[in-house]
């Protein structure tokens, strides 16, 4: 069924502001942002009994169109940060974009910003995440701040490419460079935005651990996943990673509760790893639900939405182990064809395998734009790399058609 | 964290009006009645992309608190159901209570009832269900319309209980009564409520089947489960039935499939049954969510709020498949002592038992109401009733907890 041309528009007549949120005496969180993040914590608040606010560049935006009580507002407005702070009991973010100034304003007005200020700090300065982290001991890739191109040469002292990282932000919505020689350093660089050089990393592969912090210090932490990244957008995560060794996966997953503990994080921790020669390299920190921990909504006895609202509301934290032996997430990303067939695909996809989980985010189709997700769980048997193949076919399949109508896209 | 007491309410300025709903060329469907069955809808929904306004009584109600886009009115004013649709492309329900002249007179305008007035009313009218049923040859109580004591007398034949239920409705909020004496049976009789009379059945135990039916004719059926009641309320459902025979669950599945098709539903069915002897009679019927399906949230691959949403929408419907070999539900009641505590006691159940799933549906509490759920999954071992056993033992001392502050509550 397709939406009839002729339906006119709901009439909606809830005053929100006066309605109750959650379950009596429960406390509210608000939430900066409303992307798909904010979306699906948005369906676990449902299922908690909590009170659930985005604050929404737009009332289209993919939790807004979900979500009662919208919040629309700026981010980046001090003013519009503190009428939506004050009411909610608990504030936290969807993305890392809120300004440290206004943060820090927030807190000393008593707003209860979680995770606080102080450690939203290390995911906007990229310098400062890394310097911390060297301070700390954690392996990481060789890093230096440049100012210029001879900085960048002398670091890369003859071996391309490097890597450079907008310190924050960056432009053209990137903010992660690989340059393969001196001349596409200078393009980056003629943008005149802050950056730090990396050393380019060979990994054998890619994998992220999810922690999660409660103001009380409780910790919890997933099972380590694979992720698959392809042109810097995660394009696939395994849960948990084929093949990892107990002890590396231990390690892994240490690391990132120790992290957390040390930057003060409140809320989830994505820490993401490069596996390089039975070692781990940290590549990135994120204090928010992130694309690694969709696969727990199936895969996982707590999601890890769930999770995210019962740390920065200072609740016990729920089990992360796993629901099910082995679970395969693939995004689903925006075709050229615009928007309309995505729908029309559900047929396919659903008549093809049943047990598929879609995911869509509600927002309007862009090349490259992550605008669904698939899952697909499945029992292990004795070979478990054969039994993530056999579900990442599936998952494939069915990402595919979304994206292109056919399930061999290219 | 509770609620502060000086927080205050969010100022909502999102005119969902305007806003999208679900996924771009995606349908909205329309649910009447906003109780936890909607809740719970909703989140299905979100995760679908598809779009979903529920026609609310108050902006108070349970699926009000958390879904975008609610409409209130009375779903027993025509012109409100009427105004309701048409911002919608499907209609479907969360109780039966909409009035068949309504249903019709929308079904004439084009709208989209789903299930279809002509299949609601088998759970509107209880003499039409038994007869209908009984028409097609399925094994029922044994049943009579009854005008009077001497025609309920007559039924009895000397044997007591007899069990009365109201045709449709009910008084007090009760529909059935089983009477011990004649003397009870006058106390209902003088309400002056259409009564039909019932064997009063001395069931083993009592069983649930729930199936899906698209317009297409697709059909989708869970596991059988068995339900605890007590004092007419469902307490706990114990997913699949534990020990029950191969033979047995296959028929009780193909009876609620098949009496999906014969009275023509779309969407979800439940079939509440007696299992007595060795055979099965059937007890009840409702076309929407039921209770006895919240297990599937996190123990099937699909919930069957999604499936109800699947059928509705005539996409392919999701795998029921067990997603965990044994699941328990146990429903959390409101106790005596009001509203203030419930929340404050999540921290308790969720220390105790992290892996126990817990539901709340925003509701006031009143004693005895339902006002929440917990789940537990588990892994089955060899001995299938030991671990149902284990489960529920973690279940109800959850539920125990959230109603009554104790893990042993009277």
């Amino acid at each position: 069924m397709r939406r009839s041309a002729g339906r006119r528009r709901v009439r909606c007549v809830t005053d929100s502001a006066e309605a109750p949120v959650g379950h009596p005496g429960a406390p509210v969180v608000g939430m900066v942002g409303a992307g798909q993040l904010a979306r699906m914590t948005a369906q676990a608040a449902a299922g908690l009994g909590v009170g659930f606010r985005v604050l929404a560049a737009s009332a289209a935006d993919s939790a807004a169109q979900v979500a009662a009580g919208t919040v629309v507002g700026d981010h980046r407005s001090l003013d519009d940060l503190r009428a939506f702070a004050a009411g909610c009991d608990v504030l936290t973010f969807d993305h890392e974009h809120v300004a440290g100034g206004h943060l820090a304003a927030l807190e000393r007005a008593g707003v209860q910003v979680r995770p606080p200020a102080a450690a939203l700090y290390f995911t906007q300065d990229k310098l400062a995440m890394r310097q911390r982290l060297a301070g700390l001991g954690v392996n990481c890739p060789r890093f230096t701040a440049v100012g210029d191109l001879a900085e960048v040469k002398d670091f890369a002292a003859g071996t391309w490419p490097v890597v450079l990282k907008a310190v924050s932000g960056g432009y053209d919505g990137r903010g992660v460079w690989v340059c393969a020689t001196p001349a596409e350093v200078e393009q980056v660089l003629e943008h005149g935005i802050e950056v730090i050089a990396e050393e380019y990393v060979s990994f054998d592969r890619e994998l992220a651990v999810l922690a999660a912090r409660s103001p009380h210090g409780q910790g919890a932490v997933y099972p380590v996943v694979q992720t698959v990244q392809r042109d810097g957008i995660c394009r696939e995560v395994l849960a948990p990673a084929p093949g990892l060794s107990p002890g590396l996966a231990a390690r892994a997953q240490e690391l990132a509760l120790w992290i957390a503990a040390e930057l003060g994080v409140t809320g989830l921790l994505a820490v993401e790893m490069f596996e390089i020669g039975g070692g781990l390299l940290v590549n990135e920190l994120a204090m928010r639900p992130h694309n690694c921990g969709h696969w727990t909504i199936e895969g996982a006895r707590t999601s890890q939405f769930e999770q995210h609202l019962r740390a920065v509301l200072d609740l016990p934290l729920g089990s992360p182990a796993l629901a099910a032996p082995a679970t395969v997430m693939v995004n689903v990303l925006g075709a050229d064809d615009g928007d309309g067939d995505v729908y029309d695909r559900y047929i396919h996809v659903m008549a093809a395998d049943p047990a598929v989980k879609v995911h869509m985010y509600g927002k309007p189709v862009r090349p490259g734009r992550k605008i669904g997700h698939v899952t697909v769980t499945g029992p292990a048997g004795d070979h478990v790399y054969a039994d993530h193949a056999a579900l990442a076919d599936r998952a494939r399949r069915a990402a595919s058609y979304l994206r292109w109508g056919r399930e061999d896209g290219p």
